[in-house]
């Protein structure tokens, strides 16, 4: 599905660019479970993951497989990996986004979903 | 959410004893993605995992993060490592389901995103 990878695309690119940004990509309805921590609504999201621990950060999406669920939902499963900082060993991890339409028109993130895998 | 939890539990222990019994846990309107290849419906999706190129299986879930989504769903991302046959290395796979319950109560899936992950 074309939209499911434009928002990836999109999604990672503002994350690595500058974090702060992908507070336009959630909603007041929004939920983050990031690790096992946490967050619901655009600020507590927001605050979430610019709060996290690095600087400098480079995700690489390897696989997106995308569904589309009830009342013109998305569900989209990333399987990529990640670089943090000066870190050299890439980090793996699967991320779960469910994606609707605001009345607007515009895609934003309802569930949000972000594990890192250890191998 | 307890519900997942149990969900998941019953699924892989369900998958790794006759995975023919996963049919009851899909519905007309289900959607499957393994690995790229797509199926929808009871009869397509249960094809499919019949006909998988192994013979035993043995899931083990380390990670299960679960989120409501709108009218009553569940969204359930797993990360874990699975072993099949007579093969010594775990294999890594992530799976995104969601959740609805039909009329008379019973949770299915309506959503299932499986991906194996290659470290």
């Amino acid at each position: 599905m074309a939209a499911a990878a434009q928002f990836v695309a999109h999604y990672y690119t503002t994350f690595d660019a500058d974090r702060a940004n992908l507070a336009g990509l959630y909603r007041e309805n929004s939920m983050l479970t990031f690790e096992s921590s946490q967050a619901m609504g655009v600020k507590s999201i927001s605050e979430k993951l610019v709060g996290l621990p690095f600087q400098k950060v480079k995700h690489e999406a390897s696989a997106v497989e995308a569904q589309p669920t009830p009342n013109d939902g998305i569900l989209i499963l990333v399987t990529g990996h990640l670089m943090v900082d000066e870190e050299q060993r890439p980090l793996g991890y699967s991320q779960a986004f469910q994606l609707y339409k605001d009345p607007a028109g515009q895609w934003f993130v309802y569930n949000d979903i972000f594990k890192l895998i250890f191998a």
